[in-house]
């Protein structure tokens, strides 16, 4: 290894998460001609088939996460809900990258908002929610109307209720467990779009497109680029991105949702998440682009400069969720599709299986 | 396995070989939802890294060889050396592809020319030597001049001699090892291109386009595509790489290599040799096309429908030879270059430790 902060071919990259993610970033690490090491509780994790080295151990599991920091160069991780203790630990013996902060942040609506509110960049209306009373307090204002999330772990629909009248009300604060959470004003939005940027280690930021994404079931089914939006949005997005990576001094890859608000011919954007990690709305980078989201987050998290983030072609991503992934043998009918399977031992509803990138000649 | 001749997503595919070219393979195949068991007596292969299984044994354990054989559901190699003798016993027990047939005839020069001669394909002239007088022989018929190539284990310039004038001649046969050879007559070629094509179980084919290659001390530097050849060449280089496999019932993945003799406007091809596997000349498709001969190659030997094999991109792809790839962090400053290093443990003069994809806008 070079230095504490840039890595050298042959050193070794620690991910926690063995999920399709890491094992997406173990693919990329090892065509950079790094080594891998996944970190993961579940012993039929995906990533462990294309990865040199694997631990199977719970998060909390001092004595691995010390044999685990011992043997690799710098940690990243392929999810957002990374025990912060468990980043606490690793982060005091081997870099941590993205980084603390980053997961902090993620990890809980309200300290994303304010942290989005206070780097500059635009996001729906919130308030504070610790009890059906501060519920209703905040609908009065929200003109009754609104979506309850809670604070911490939530994903795809999980842990929301929406509220669009007087009969949603009573018993919602009991409803998604009496959880500290967030209420958010409802958006009359056009679409869902997301940016992915990345950040160096020097501070310099490359995004890609803007992805337009459709979801079915609050599941990522489609991401669509060109998105179909102005030059100047794109513009604003790739803007707001970089604003929230320079705010958290973050390095890798993140996925920042935002809502698309259309008023008449202007557009304007509101941002809704931030994954600190690569993103699944990111995926048809691998295909499009010369330096896919995997590479570049490898390269960042690498102490390594970003690679270009252009796009060679239109694109359309389409995920396999559940039994969808059995049309394998359809997709690869197909002239212009590349399907991607994740190696997973058992289908489920509802379960990622794979993606499928079907790519076109360059339009905008 | 849903027949002995199609894998499903999930199954084994095992590898002959370990190096770079084993390495690329596996790790499309677990883009693809397939795992692979790499078969490789050298302990420090780089594909093992990105492989789900492997083993370490001498081609020549029959223990080995049948464990391997009950643990996968086809088995591919990556070099044509592969033993008579192990294929074929491995070719007993579960289908082995491309095939043994490529292999006896890319194994020996004589028969390969035999071979290409008898499927109709423009070769240099040759002539069969097993002693100095064959040798002087062959030579007055060839204008004394020409190149004696030993009938096998030649690659990457060895096990070969130029012989350009009357002091080049005494002793050659001996200079070469005085075994079993062949002479070639010299062609006064403007460049070397080759043709990477696949067929799959149905004997349906595919062919990228030509690569123009150029060569430093005997090893591949470059390949560029396009090559700058009229259409008609193209079309002519695709005809005789399908005749070839064609001839050979040949399943997965071939590297054709061509002289192109220009004689005023007019080109003119003649096949020099084949590669029965994924081939250094086709590691541009990684980067320009959407299906990577990689991909192809464990598409056509799962059983499975070949991909497209359209380009969208130019480029230019550089071997990475020895301590060239210590400039590994030069070429991630390159905005349009993708660096892809082999992670081998020790960088040694001619090794081919990686290789660099540069692309640009597709011209023609």
């Amino acid at each position: 290894m070079t230095s504490a902060n840039k890595l050298s071919p042959g050193d070794t990259i620690g991910i926690l998460g063995g999920g399709q993610l890491g094992r997406m970033l173990a693919q990329s690490a090892a065509s950079l001609g790094l080594k891998t090491h996944i970190f993961c509780p579940d012993p039929s994790s995906p990533a462990f088939d294309v990865s040199a080295t694997f631990t199977v151990a719970p998060y909390e599991d001092v004595d691995a996460l010390n044999l685990f920091a011992n043997a690799v160069s710098v940690v990243t991780y392929e999810f957002e809900n990374v025990p912060g203790n468990t980043a606490a630990h690793l982060n005091a013996r081997v870099p941590v990258r993205p980084g603390v902060r980053a997961l902090e942040v993620s990890q809980d609506r309200l300290f994303e908002k304010q942290f989005l509110s206070g780097a500059g960049v635009a996001i729906a209306g919130y308030a504070d929610i610790n009890s059906q009373e501060d519920l209703e307090n905040a609908l009065a204002t929200f003109g009754g109307e609104g979506v309850l999330k809670t604070r911490r772990f939530g994903y795809d629909g999980k842990g929301q209720l929406m509220i669009r009248g007087a009969a949603d009300i009573p018993g919602a604060f009991d409803k998604i467990g009496a959880v500290p959470a967030v209420l958010e004003a409802l958006i009359p939005f056009d679409c869902e779009v997301s940016v992915i940027v990345a950040r160096d280690l020097n501070g310099s930021c490359k995004s890609y497109d803007i992805a337009r994404n459709h979801h079915e079931n609050h599941i990522l089914k489609t991401s669509t680029v060109p998105a179909g939006v102005s030059e100047d949005t794109l513009e604003a997005a790739r803007k707001m991105a970089e604003q929230i990576v320079n705010g958290l001094d973050y390095v890798g890859v993140m996925g920042v949702e935002m809502f698309l608000v259309r008023d008449g011919s202007t557009e304007k954007l509101l941002v809704n998440e931030v994954a600190p990690r690569v993103h699944n709305s990111g995926h048809w980078t691998q295909d499009a682009c010369l330096t896919s989201q995997f590479d570049q987050h490898i390269r960042a998290v690498a102490g390594w400069p970003l690679g270009a983030a252009d796009r060679h072609s239109d694109v359309v991503m389409e995920n396999l969720i559940g039994f969808e992934a059995d049309a394998w043998d359809e997709v690869l009918t197909e002239p212009n599709a590349r399907l991607h399977l994740y190696g997973k031992a058992e289908t489920r509803e509802g379960r990622k299986m794979g993606h499928v990138n079907r790519i076109s000649a360059k339009t905008v």
